[in-house]
């Protein structure tokens, strides 16, 4: 497949037009005084700071389904018009992970201060009030809402026909319904309100990061590019499998991976007693007794954890796990190659998708 | 002026579309779960029980501007794109209203339970360890964040022509940004971040409410009917002056008002510190000295809160409050009445201006 921009040359262009957009954000804050700039440009650092997976894919992906049409590029959706929307979809994204931080009241991610943790050092209590933390928190909710509107105005303007335009607003809708309910049904787990069980895990984890993730980027790209309902229907599908399998493979890794290659402590799902598939396995079996009066203990002993790890693989907890991902890898490529339900993915596309997972597969932190 | 509907009627026939609506959001949350179907018919609960000021306000203007310029009736813009509108300016006052509630910690609005309370006591912990209450702020975050994209998915959808659907979303832009950021800056008066003069005070209260309460529905409404920009424009004047008005009025009438007709607590604002335009006034005068030491002091007793109002009154801070709002509203009616600046509001329209606002001269309570 040929590329019309080198990949690191996409990235930048799609950086540069987040940085532009966060800039004129922040340049329209300074009417409201320098709290609301500072909160834009601390912001807009970390709104920056992503690998910019899924805008990339949507752009990827649209210019292959352009290539598989034989039509003239751009026919169809000028691609300023794909860029901005790839720039939506990343703004939708941070203000997902800020609400998330804010709901688990993380200062961090990957082992830095996020927003939150800066703000809250921005602004330092000098007494036990908690104040620097509640107006961290405020800033982390409001510059949600704001991030979360932003991505809505950009998908309300796009620049493509009315009809493609309620597609993609539908899509949007969906997505966020089904985000917003996945992480409140993984909020309900580690309260307590829902059921551990390992539908509903399962379930909550392809809601609460595949649908964004992954069904978002490529359906946006078939909407875009003009393709057939019907394939974006198969790239939905496609999206499903391939973001379940990055999220089972995530939870796997977190458990028993090599942690000095993926820089976790290798056991915070342990102590935070984070409901993954692993768990609600275990959970089925006689090695429970044993792994629940240490599960969600934050001051369990990395001894101790280690002991915990060797029962989940014991009692084939990871086995399942492993297998799980194997399967939404298969599913994947049985909807790539185009069963009998499915409608042809083009080959250009096919190697976008295919090229992604080999990198999941490849994944050993 | 003749209406189309009488009042009762109007108000009937936006309540059951925005019921409509949340009963559909609520039947889709079905496939989430019963965490998440519950969510929404709490929250359609709370939601259906504003008195809708603003939907009204829209319909009453855009009535009141089709009707004065004599084009025939719905011309311009389906009446079902008004009331769809109307019901999204609901969708959003009350998102806004939900993070309020979560940032400040509420559970109760108007003595009842909102939404945040109910979901506690829906789950009750079972220990101390505040489950219960982080399940309840979590659903508070994540219904604000539903119903703000629902809010804004029903203006990238209004049927009206591409022209006015930019206008309409360039509003409604302008009107989060700046509800979210005088929210922020209110936020930062309580805390301590932002230094509470006169002037941050009086833009804090003109931007947090009066912004999307009064100038979102009037300018709204003239774009709705295709009324000329330059009308707009004088309207989001008499918006802001009227809201203005309105927000200061509600703090005087806090603090200095028949506590017997109001029905709150009457020195909730003193105990809760509360940064107000009559405590910025207060601030620079020589009573300021005995009236610091019990600001913000949650166990103030009524006896010391009635000595503490009384200076409230004695240093001027009341008059001086009570002066703004006369000064607002002459300002509303200079507007009204158009000035050398202002292009002439209709007088159909100028009659429900004026009757809102005589609503508001005549509160006692």
């Amino acid at each position: 497949m040929t590329s019309l921009h080198a990949p690191a040359d996409l990235r930048s262009v799609i950086e540069e037009r987040l940085r532009v957009h966060l800039a004129e954000r922040t340049t329209a804050a300074h009417g409201y005084g320098a709290a609301f700039e500072q909160l834009w440009e601390l912001a807009s650092i970390h709104a920056l700071g992503g690998k910019l997976v899924r805008p990339l894919l949507l752009v990827d992906a649209f210019d292959a389904l352009v290539e598989a049409s034989g039509l003239p590029l751009f026919a169809e959706t000028p691609r300023d018009s794909v860029i901005e929307l790839a720039v939506a979809i990343e703004l939708l994204h941070y203000s997902f992970l800020l609400h998330d931080d804010v709901i688990d009241g993380d200062l961090f991610r990957r082992r830095r201060p996020n927003l939150i943790g800066d703000l809250r050092s921005s602004h330092p209590a000098s007494d036990a009030s908690g104040t620097d933390q509640h107006w961290a928190m405020t800033g982390g909710i409001l510059m949600g809402d704001l991030l979360l509107a932003a991505a809505h105005q950009i998908f309300a303007r796009a620049n493509v026909t009315h009809e493609r335009r309620i597609r993609l607003l539908d899509l949007l809708d969906h997505t966020t319904t089904e985000s917003v309910a996945g992480e409140h049904v993984d909020v309900g787990l580690s309260d307590g309100v829902v059921t551990p069980d390992l539908h509903t895990i399962l379930t909550m984890t392809a809601h609460k990061t595949a649908t964004y993730s992954f069904e978002l980027p490529l359906r946006a790209a078939a909407i875009l590019a003009g393709a057939d309902p019907t394939v974006e229907h198969s790239l939905a599908a496609a999206g499903r499998h391939l973001g379940l399998a990055f999220q089972l493979q995530d939870d796997v890794l977190s458990m028993f991976g090599d942690a000095s290659q993926h820089g976790k402590d290798p056991f915070s799902d342990l102590r935070e007693g984070k409901q993954t598939v692993i768990i609600a396995y275990a959970r089925m079996t006689s090695a429970w007794a044993s792994i629940e009066p240490t599960f969600g203990n934050a001051e369990l002993t990395d001894s101790d954890a280690i002991t915990v790890r060797d029962l989940l693989t014991s009692c084939g907890a990871e086995r399942f796990a492993r297998n799980l991902v194997t399967e939404q890898m298969s599913a994947l490529y049985e909807t790539l190659a185009g069963g009998p339900q499915d409608i042809a993915i083009p080959a250009e596309l096919r190697g976008v998708i295919v090229n992604l997972a080999t990198r999941l597969d490849g994944r050993s932190s």
